[in-house]
């Protein structure tokens, strides 16, 4: 059983601790997609450090559909909102590589460039905010590879990062959040596909799988078993030639 | 004693057997800054994989005074060779978080956003060229912490991150790079300065203390110990609640 008031008192209590080890009187600075994870992950620094202590960051690139979901998430919470348009850094990067390509991006480059011009961004601001930059992957994205690495993969620290789907819903409706947030299909922002359209199977099938270790269907389990070893490097630091030197002779 | 021929051959087998690995066929994708790091890493992967396989990304932020030689290591080496600028993305990008900040970015913050456009840059290359990003920083750097995070510390595969700077010439020097290359005094191609002026001391001075333990002067170990402890956190993925399920009662 998820004991879910023990589990929230004790993120607070760590993103507190964090931030005295790691950045005493900083500002939690997260991008808010308008998605649960982003506010989830603000509603929790912003229960455990104040709301003066959060800064709320919303990246479109160009036209968001659903941008307003963002602002009333930072409304909701009562955080600072700042808006950055990424667009044009995002077309100058597209065209400048397209030029020195004399070709057109990969369709995998082009998905992965917006997140870590993204992450660019946020460390901007967070470098002239005196902060630090909420990582806000769950385990279930985690555990099938779903971000970009070095990109919305990345961050000073990750609260999140160790809950399933269901667990980050049931914290954030712990935490008073309205259903238009906690509800809220995961999508990728992109394609106007859900996350469960673009992986093939459900997060109830995945958290389940990953607490449990029963797949249902059982068709899905080949499929996630790939997608989570093809993706484990994505949680891993580089690797590096092991050398090591020799004692003398 | 750094037994060069070894060490030489012993890099080549671990970049080939990576890319076995990791990218089967793959090519390896460099940004290429005039500096030495990244000259012996191209010329590494040439000698591993067949210069054939190598691309090497010259990617300055408007005028940079010395591109020429950046394109005489290409030339040199016999790779690929392309050219993004990154002046209007950074510009771009800078600007748009300027507006939404109503404020200048913080000096660190401009000095830390071209590097994590460049890897954004890099990346986008790479996975349109069938490419895995080579990460270029050596042990002498990263013992102090001299780059960004997730900006030029970052990669797919690192060939020298645990060669000193002084290690690092001996391959080069090895490999048969004339000394335009080798013999360059590494700087961070931002300020005019070279990095022994920003960092306080001398590589020699840092290399001989990580080999030996020897500070000399030793009024720099404490320098070093301390620039060593605050940087270690650019080593490590980003640390996370460490919440794990409880067993059912």
């Amino acid at each position: 059983m998820f004991k879910v008031e023990k589990v929230t008192n004790d993120l607070k209590k760590w993103i507190r601790e964090w931030f005295d080890e790691n950045g005493k009187g900083c500002n939690a600075v997260v991008g808010i997609s308008g998605g649960k994870d982003s506010s989830v992950t603000a509603a929790l620094c912003a229960a455990a450090l104040g709301k003066d202590r959060v800064v709320g960051v919303m990246m479109p690139n160009g036209v968001q559909p659903d941008i307003d979901v963002s602002e009333k998430v930072v409304e909701f919470l009562g955080i600072r909102g700042m808006t950055v348009n990424i667009r044009d850094c995002f077309e100058a990067a597209k065209k400048d590589v397209e030029k020195a390509l004399g070709a057109e991006l990969s369709r995998q480059a082009t998905v992965n460039l917006a997140p870590r011009i993204r992450m660019s961004v946020l460390y901007a601001v967070s470098q002239s905010v005196n902060g630090r930059v909420a990582n806000t992957c769950n385990l279930s994205e985690d555990w099938v590879g779903y971000s970009t690495r070095w990109g919305d993969s990345v961050g000073d620290f990750s609260p999140l990062a160790k809950l399933t789907v269901h667990e980050v819903i049931e914290v954030g409706r712990f935490l008073g959040l309205p259903s238009f947030i906690v509800d809220k299909a995961p999508s990728d922002g992109l394609t106007g596909k859900t996350d469960e359209d673009n992986l093939g199977f459900t997060y109830a099938t995945l958290d389940r799988y990953i607490r449990t270790g029963v797949c249902e269907p059982e068709d899905k389990k080949e499929l996630i078993d790939r997608k989570h070893v093809m993706n484990l490097f994505k949680l891993s630091m580089t690797p590096c030639f092991p050398y090591e030197p020799e004692d003398e002779e």
